[in-house]
Order: structure tokens, then C-alpha cells, then sequence
């Protein structure tokens, strides 16, 4: 089975925001992401990979397993293949996958247990978003609301940078966050906001078994308006000369502390 | 004073890591990265900033204070500063400035009570390294010692992720952390890894007064013969699915538990 011109045009299309949105569809690229995403639900729809990468046993073993989800699975040539990958040196293997759909409501249903929600307020960079979903999926957070002005959840970079994240926690997208920590609060959840000023040093902080997490943008932080609405400001004291933390990286170390909840 | 073709030339070829280490000097870029720079001992020799840069408030006053540092400031073209920038969008003003030398010795030697050296072996991504700079910066650390095999500390990408850190802390590069491990043993520091399998948790860790914490490579972590250095080993334990955690986020949790030691 070959490549059309058509079907390689449609595939390069995914590069792009307008286009993914549209068609409720995104790109997984290289060996790893792919393995980890055909161990999880993901939709595969259809695979292109190079002749070169079906040849080793990581590769083959991948294909195989690949061809349990999905029949359109196409060679092309490593150019075909550079055409549609975001990565500088394409990994000899893209596929595309079918956007998962969740709702603010389910995510906070949660279990019946314990449920850490994380939402994250116009996180601007592909980079730190995939690292904190990846940081979410270490930590065992039960699910993640992404607020409006965030950066686009299924860009490459914030795919690639999950780690594979994207495929275990279910993610709700462009999440009216005020709306969404009102009905949080209806259901029971304790919300917590990491703030240069909070009262609470990270790791003093006793999570409530329903608890909602919430991390800001790269420059501002949280918006005041989502701060009024919280129980709890988390601060991470500083002994340096530093003037703010990373936020991935705060995310982090405030997230380390839910070990404490879940012993 | 105009810039000429030559001085344009040798201020692109800074763009280069040749050139860089050869010439012993860095590009500092944009209005936030001077104004730390300004504040620190960084020795800026040559200043280059476009007219409208000047016509603000903040612009005008970072010049000023640039002023007292150097004679050399030029207003060039916005196309001229675009060619020397690394960004994309170059923020209207780039600095040359002197790489700060440091040894292995003066950064172990330390400060009388309390010593805490951060060594980084082989971490490849400048945006990590970066990052890990800026979060040693937060918790109050010492000094640091680079491996070998780590990505140049001088990169304008590692630069801009520190954030200023690299003003305000002292970085050694190039060193060889196998002999730098025994020579602070020597000298009474005690020695902690991060080791998915590690003994004690992270924030179990009791931090000696003079403590040395080693960070490694993104996909490999610490080399085998630095681990068998170590007189503990750290774990940050897991409760999810991701198979690993951001080197630089597993750096900013590991640290986070300094505060012990300070407060």
C-alpha cells in the first residue's frame, strides 16, 4: 500500500492547530511515544513508517502490535516521512490518533477514594506543559483540566514532552477553570494554588482526599480571580537570589507532597 | 559610533560555541537578562541596542546603568541586532560578556557554616540545564560543578532558561567529577544521588552541613562509578504510570528539602 499525494497533504495538515481541531485528530512520532500509546486506549487511525524501521526487533514488535488497532499502516520513504514529522531527524515512524474527549464533570466524579484533580491556568509553553503532565502521570493525579488560554494540548512538543503522559490521565481541554472550581467545590474538593504569598509551606500541606491543584502561567500565576476562589495558598520559600521558580518545576515540588496522601 | 562589518562579524560568530570558548566571552540577551546582569559582577565589555530599545523608561534607565560598565555601547539597526540575536524575536539589546572562571577548589572551599554544591553529570538539554541553574539559584546553593559531557553552560539557551542564576551563582564547567566527588569527600562533604532505587526519600534526607547532590543525564542518570562515590542514595517514589520523571523537576523536588538544612 502506497502513499497518495492526498493522504500525505492530509497527514502533513496535523502539523497544524487549525487543522487538528478540526478534525479531532493529532500526531505520535518515534519509537517511544508510540509504545507507550499502543499499550494504552489511544485511537490509533493509521501508521506511516519507513522500510528501515520495520527491520530491527523494537520496530517489528511495535508494527505488530500496531496492527491490532488499526489497518492503515503505509511505507514511505524517510523524505515522505520527514515531510510529516515535527521532529528535526524523524524516528522512521508517525501515526496518527484520534483526540480523546473527556468531560470537566467526569474528571471530577474521580474515584471514590482519594481524587487529585490538577488545573492548570494559561501555561504558555509547549515544553513546561508536557513536563507537568508527565510530573501529574508520576505522581498518580487522577486527571487534569487545561485552562482556555493554555497552550494547545496536542501540539508535537507538548505530546513528545508527556512522555506518554498524554495516554494515561485523562485530559479536559479549554476548561472554563472559574466555572470548573465552583462545581469542584460543589462536589467536595479542596482547592489549593501555589502563590509566592501563600500561608502554607509545600510541604506542611495536608491534602484533603478530594483535592484540586492549581498552577499558573509562566510569568503572572494563577489569576487573582481563581486564587479568591481557593482554600489554600501553597508557597515554596525561597534561600537564593532567584526571583521565581519555573513553573513545571514548582509544579513538581508541590506535587512531591501527595506522597503523604497516598502512604 | 557606528558598528562596523568586522565588529558585526565577530559579535554573529559568538553565536557559535568555537568562538565562545575560544574567546572566553557569552551573549547576554534582552532587557530581563541584563538588568540581572547589571546587578551582578558579570563584566560586560561591548553593548549593542537598537534606537527605539532607548526611548522607554526601562530601556533607557538599563542603559545608563550599562554605562558605568562599559564605553562600548552602539545603537545599530534592528536588522543588525536581529542577525547577532539568538531569538527569534530579538528584545532590542545584546551585551557581550566575559565568561566568569571559577575552580573546582575555590567553589568547594565554600562558605564557613553551611555548603551545599550541586554537581551535574552529562545533562544534555540546555533548556534543563537552564532550569536546574535557576532552581539552585531559588533554594540557596552554593555553587556548581558541571561534568564533562554536559551540554556548554555559555549556550544563549542555557543562558535565558537560568533566568540570571547564572550572575548570581558560581559555575564551574568542564570538570571532572569523579576526582571533584573524591577531593570534596576529602574535604568533608557527604555525597547524595538521585537514584530511582535510593534508600532514603527525598524528603527523609537529613542534609549534612557540607552536602554535595549530583544530578545526571536525562535518560541515563548518573554515571555507575559517581553513584558508588555516593554516601546516600535519593529516591523520589513514584505512585502513577510514567516511567520517569523531567531531570530538571526531579532536580527542584530533591532541593526543595534544603529548606531543613537553612531554616
Amino acid at each position: 500500500m502506497a502513499l497518495t499525494r492526498a493522504k500525505l497533504r492530509e497527514l502533513r495538515t496535523l502539523g497544524q492547530k487549525k487543522a487538528r481541531i478540526e478534525q479531532g485528530k493529532f500526531l505520535i512520532e518515534g519509537l517511544r511515544m508510540l509504545q507507550e500509546a499502543v499499550e494504552s486506549d489511544a485511537a490509533i487511525i493509521e501508521v506511516v513508517h519507513t522500510e528501515a524501521f520495520g527491520e530491527d526487533q523494537a520496530g517489528k514488535s511495535l508494527l505488530h502490535k500496531l496492527g491490532t488497532k488499526t489497518r492503515n499502516i503505509v511505507k514511505v520513504t524517510a523524505r515522505e516521512l520527514g515531510a510529516i514529522s515535527d521532529t528535526e531527524h524523524a524516528q522512521g515512524i508517525v501515526a496518527v490518533a484520534r483526540q480523546r474527549l473527556f468531560t470537566v464533570e467526569s474528571v471530577l466524579q474521580g474515584t471514590n477514594g482519594t481524587s487529585v484533580i490538577v488545573a492548570l491556568d494559561a501555561v504558555s509553553d509547549p515544553g513546561n506543559l508536557g513536563s507537568m503532565i508527565r510530573t501529574c502521570d508520576w505522581f498518580g493525579v487522577h486527571g487534569i483540566l487545561l485552562g482556555r488560554n493554555s497552550v494547545e494540548l496536542h501540539n508535537p512538543k507538548v505530546v513528545r514532552a508527556t512522555m506518554g503522559g498524554l495516554f494515561h490521565l485523562s485530559v479536559v481541554e479549554d476548561v472554563d477553570l472559574l466555572l470548573a472550581v465552583s462545581k469542584a467545590k460543589a462536589l467536595g474538593y479542596r482547592v489549593y494554588v501555589t502563590d509566592a504569598g501563600g500561608e502554607t509551606h509545600f510541604d506542611r500541606v495536608q491534602y484533603a482526599q478530594r483535592a484540586l491543584i492549581i498552577f499558573g502561567n509562566e510569568a503572572w500565576g494563577v489569576s487573582d480571580q481563581l486564587k479568591q476562589l481557593a482554600d489554600e495558598r501553597v508557597a515554596i520559600r525561597r534561600y537564593g537570589a532567584a526571583e521565581s521558580l519555573n513553573v513545571g518545576v514548582a509544579c513538581g515540588i508541590v506535587l512531591s507532597s501527595l506522597h503523604r496522601l497516598f502512604e
